[in-house]
């Protein structure tokens, strides 16, 4: 913890991992540096895969990294639910951001229950926080549920969409438009860019009309550097939005809130995982068979975990 | 529950919208038909928005309809996390199914919970078992972790691309590989769909060699009706083959597993949103200002359930 609030570098990377893993002591290491946290902000970027991401992610580090701040990226891969992932981030990458000074970029594999990856990423990020970045980029793959909760732990969201994204329907049926304060459509050189802007412009009004927040939409081509700075710009902005009124720490509140849920459903699922070649397999063929139905089961299960002393845990300690 | 083992629509209309909508009662309901339910088949139609999940669906329910089938659809809309939805699909759809006979259709909203969407999906398709269908069709939208869950309560999975789906590596880092049984190209005619076929083929591969199914990939024209009969052969082979061997009880008792998973995550969710205006209002403030780690809370918060008397629910009675 020491090494960590003084900023080295190996510290960071090991904390990382003993957080993410879930490692013997990683709460007490939590507890250690969270009054320590606060200071980052924590900018979500999501959308389809392929939509150019990475890409931005990297501009907007290179951006602010230019301008002397520290960007911390953390790269989160729902891979597969069975062999965990998210090594390709890294590989194809690291070579473009390691030469800036102030960047670290740290790839997640999720662990297949999405409560956990929320949390595991939220803790991840609270660990960086408290090494003193400024800015902390996460970043997903695809647009399901588990990167919703990835998004509800960020201060602000931005959503990537490209042309080919689909119509603006289908746009709004991804759930992604409600929970996002930037718009982006990359790749705008190909057609049907300043329509989808236009759909996405017409989609957000009636939230303009209700909030402060103008909710933009910017047009770039992250590969040629177009756009880059006018996002910088738009998430400095919204920072600072959010910054008067007392409007973050609300935002942060919310955030604990879902942040608690995550914590429980992780815990839920460690549990069931350690008793599965138990009594629960002997519990899930009598359900298979038809002779006893999930929710009753569920309340035999909640009894156990009731009696059980203590509280489940993911710890190892 | 006698008017819906007597096959009266009304009736089964009326128990799907009591479960989903988890309305007093519904524990008891599910109770009560869930010894009727086994028979039928359900398959998981995935992919990536706008790849023509619906045509297919309503092209196999055609096809298996004209078989003297019932046929089932459930088509599960992962919308907003806030203002639910999934209205649009039986708009767009009920004027073409609504003529065949044996054909029911019915469109779920999501509520937020990842888990709460997977176990009140798993619910109604037990409905719809104990009503009597022969094939239940669980369509869903996108490909993030929360259709992972919808497909993990599924007996056999289709995956639908199209060949703008992007390159062999998206697909793979989009998790639907390894959950599929059955892979689909759709709409074959444009540029790309031999390439993407040919490398869908090549990740299956290890597959292949190492299991006795031999993941399927298909093309198709949905719209044209080309490869809906394949693919409907193809389905009818895999219930075949799990059929055999036992392998169907295994794969249920894997489902019931994740089933309970799915319930337990809920009450967890629920009893958050009861205690969130009282109690829990002050530990999220806690947090939110540093002076609370959410590890901690969440210890606090199981006490609390410990110490609570009766199992939290998110029935009503």
């Amino acid at each position: 913890v020491q090494a960590l609030l003084a900023r080295e570098r190996r510290a960071l990377s090991r904390a990382i991992t003993v957080v993410e893993n879930r490692e013997r002591g990683f709460a007490d290491l939590l507890a250690a540096v969270y009054p320590r946290t606060g200071s980052a902000f924590r900018v979500g970027i999501t959308g389809p895969p392929g939509a150019g991401k990475s890409t931005l992610v990297d501009g907007l580090a290179a951006h602010w990294s230019a301008q002397g701040q520290r960007v911390g990226i953390i790269a989160v891969d729902p891979t597969s639910p069975f062999s965990g992932g998210a090594l390709l981030g890294d590989r194809v990458r690291m070579g473009d951001l390691s030469a800036l000074p102030d960047v670290y970029i740290r790839s997640m594999a999720t662990r297949g229950s999405s409560g956990g990856v929320a949390a595991a990423t939220r803790d991840v990020s609270m660990v960086m926080d408290a090494f003193g970045f400024d800015w902390l980029l996460i970043e997903t793959v695809g647009v399901g549920q588990i990167e919703i909760e990835v998004m509800n732990i960020c201060d602000s969201v931005t959503v990537v969409f490209v042309p080919e994204s689909g119509d603006g329907v289908q746009a709004l049926k991804a759930g992604l438009i409600e929970i996002a304060h930037v718009y982006v459509v990359n790749k705008a050189d190909r057609p049907g860019a300043e329509q989808l802007a236009t759909e996405l412009g017409q989609a957000v009004a009636a939230k303009r009309d209700r909030e402060r927040w103008n909710y933009p939409v910017i047009t770039s081509e992250a590969v040629h550097r177009k756009g880059v700075t006018e996002l910088a710009g738009e998430l400095e902005r919204h920072r600072a939005f959010l910054g008067t009124a007392e409007r973050l720490p609300r935002v942060r509140r919310e955030q604990a809130l879902k942040d608690l849920e995550n914590i429980l459903r992780e815990r839920v699922h460690t549990y069931l995982l350690q008793e599965r070649d138990g009594w629960l397999d002997e519990l899930s063929g009598r359900i298979a068979s038809g002779n006893l139905d999930p929710h009753r089961a569920a309340d035999l299960v909640w009894q156990r975990l009731l009696a059980r002393e203590g509280t489940p845990t993911s710890r190892s300690d």
